[in-house]
């Protein structure tokens, strides 16, 4: 195996294919990065056994400057690699492969010689055929993980809500996350059709991953297998094992029914709720109280030892019963934030069960739930 | 007490302050900020006993539109005090201080209240007497500070070695530091004069917060007391403990003459150390070999478990005899970045003394020394 690549361009697929690579692992060939060259370019495998990334360094790419002399594979330590190829002196780099698995790295007066493995030594990764694909905006995507993904669980006793379960039919999307104290669910009408609907749980770790490896694609396509899920980005494959199980049914946890209402601009609420709960943080309950009452709504916090906290909050429209309700400000600033900048309709029915919030418009296509606190 | 602050004047202050303010302590009152506010302004001050600093906001600062209803003092909770006074929502903060030790803070439709302590159970900073002191150009001093600090002993085993050793006599200041592995030694003349020449270590994690506080400063006055030392920049004052004991003789450690020259661009040197400490870092042992012959010079670095790593230097001067030395790139590294983009003389006698770094320019006043590593 031998090639010459422009580091900048070869750096690009590094960083890409890292994101999937744990440092520790029980698999000690998973801390390494396949490198496979054909004459058609450089393919990269990254992997920590849930999550694995493949991406390819073609020939045809000319900023790549991509110059194969000799095919050939080998798996090289990944983080000690990487750092090596981002401070090499030159713009090119040669990588050949020496006796054994050595290999030897050159770029202007600099040589490394690392010691490799077998790349036959590393798992393949799954085959997942194209037989049950949808084709989706990156943006849609990205927004639906970000809205979902604060609300799985990371506790590892209930291992099924530590995922986000995607339900796709002929015409929807839908996404559910709930750690069982609250519950985001977003629904997205698809352009695309599968050729058959899917019910999947995909881990919320590895849609983080992906999240952030959307941001400079148009669009995805997705492909759903038994146990897997694979995404294509363009040249870049995401796969992600699937988590086993049944999701539980949560259209039932979503009340269908409130006696009052408050409608808030998301950010000014969060602002507030961000203030009061430095007060919370500090206390050893963190809980804050909204009350609601003709003169209008306040969040205040009281905490002996600490202190306490009061705010007068900007209410839009108000309708319904006087309420006082306790809650985590943190559920409520995840809530909050996914959001962004709009006006959103928060409704109750009683201080112990759960509320909602959606957007006042669209408010069908997005809601976060939160169990209130019992304080008394 | 009871005043009304523009917030982000304030916020200024207090971030300057909470540099010494430690979260954890054993005195419990310094995890506290205090405030003194009379007719002139506020005073605030922070402490972790090691170091204290005081500032003062005044009542002619237009900028802070300070206006005082009530004079008084308090112990505030300093991080909690901190973070409340940043995310509230107006302009303009008031605080009061209303029954007992408890604090009042308002702003827009925000309140909170949080419990204080009494002013008076907080220690008195030392007083220091203008007797002994000198000012000095704030840039000078940030660059004696970060030259030298970067050698001083981070183990406690030799307390004396945690600080820089400051020397100063009629017309010159010399700050010396050192781990008894490397030393860093500067020698600046003074434009100003001592009343009496003074010898003083000041403890290396007081000047590196120090340093921070240098960049929007012209000029700093430096006052010598028994076993503290004030430096005064502009209306804060930044007080440090001396650590006390007798620092080692370090003049003759410094070797006088060489047998071996070599100059670099510190520059491209330190990229090159940095590329061959990728390689020593992984291994069991810390270390890379620069070999010096007449074709040039070049640095390796092997480890049977990791790999091997060679590259030729770009020499610029060269005499002398030839040279096979093993050091720690990691001190390396420090004293090559003290440097900045110079090109700088490398003396060494032989494989086994101490060998220095000075800038071609202006030899005398800078000097960094580095003791090799036995490997055989």
């Amino acid at each position: 195996m031998k090639f010459t690549v422009n580091r900048a361009a070869f750096i690009k697929e590094l960083n890409d294919v890292s994101r999937a690579i744990a440092s520790r692992t029980t698999i000690p060939v998973l801390t390494g990065l396949k490198l496979v060259v054909d004459q058609d370019g450089i393919t990269l495998t990254g992997s920590d056994s849930d999550i694995s990334i493949e991406t390819t360094l073609s020939i045809a790419d000319e900023a790549a400057a991509l110059n194969i002399e000799q095919p050939g594979s080998i798996v090289l330590p990944a983080r000690f690699f990487i750092d090596i190829v981002k401070q090499l002196p030159a713009q090119a780099m040669t990588l050949e492969m020496t006796t054994g698995f050595q290999t030897k790295i050159t770029s202007g007066s600099a040589s490394f010689t690392i010691n490799g493995l077998d790349a036959n030594s590393y798992p393949n990764l799954p085959e997942i055929e194209a037989t049950n694909s949808v084709t989706l905006s990156a943006d849609t995507l990205r927004e639906i993980i970000s809205q979902t993904v604060i609300a799985v669980s990371n506790q590892e006793s209930r291992p099924i809500l530590t995922g986000v379960h995607f339900s796709l039919s002929e015409n929807q999307f839908l996404a559910v996350a709930t750690d069982s104290h609250r519950l985001a669910q977003r629904k997205v009408a698809l352009e695309d059709t599968l050729a058959a609907s899917a019910d999947v749980i995909i881990p919320g770790k590895s849609l983080n991953e992906l999240a952030k490896m959307l941001e400079n694609v148009e669009t995805v396509e997705m492909r759903i297998a038994e146990n897997q899920v694979l995404f294509i980005l363009g040249k870049t494959l995401f796969y992600s094992r699937l988590l086993e199980g049944n999701y539980p049914d949560t259209t039932r946890l979503i009340p269908k029914e409130s006696d009052t209402t408050v409608t808030f601009n998301a950010t000014e609420l969060l602002s507030a709720i961000n203030r009061a709960s430095l007060l919370s943080h500090e206390s050893r309950n963190n809980v804050v109280k909204l009350e609601i009452d003709p003169s209008g709504a306040k969040i205040t916090g009281n905490s002996p030892d600490v202190g306490q906290v009061e705010e007068a909050l900007n209410v839009k429209v108000q309708a319904g019963n006087e309420l006082a309700i306790s809650f985590n400000p943190d559920y409520m600033k995840d809530a909050l934030r996914s959001f962004g900048n709009i006006d959103i309709e928060v409704s109750f029915t009683t201080a112990l069960r759960p509320f909602t919030l959606i957007p006042v418009e669209n408010g069908e296509s997005f809601i976060q739930l939160i169990t209130p606190v019992r304080t008394f």
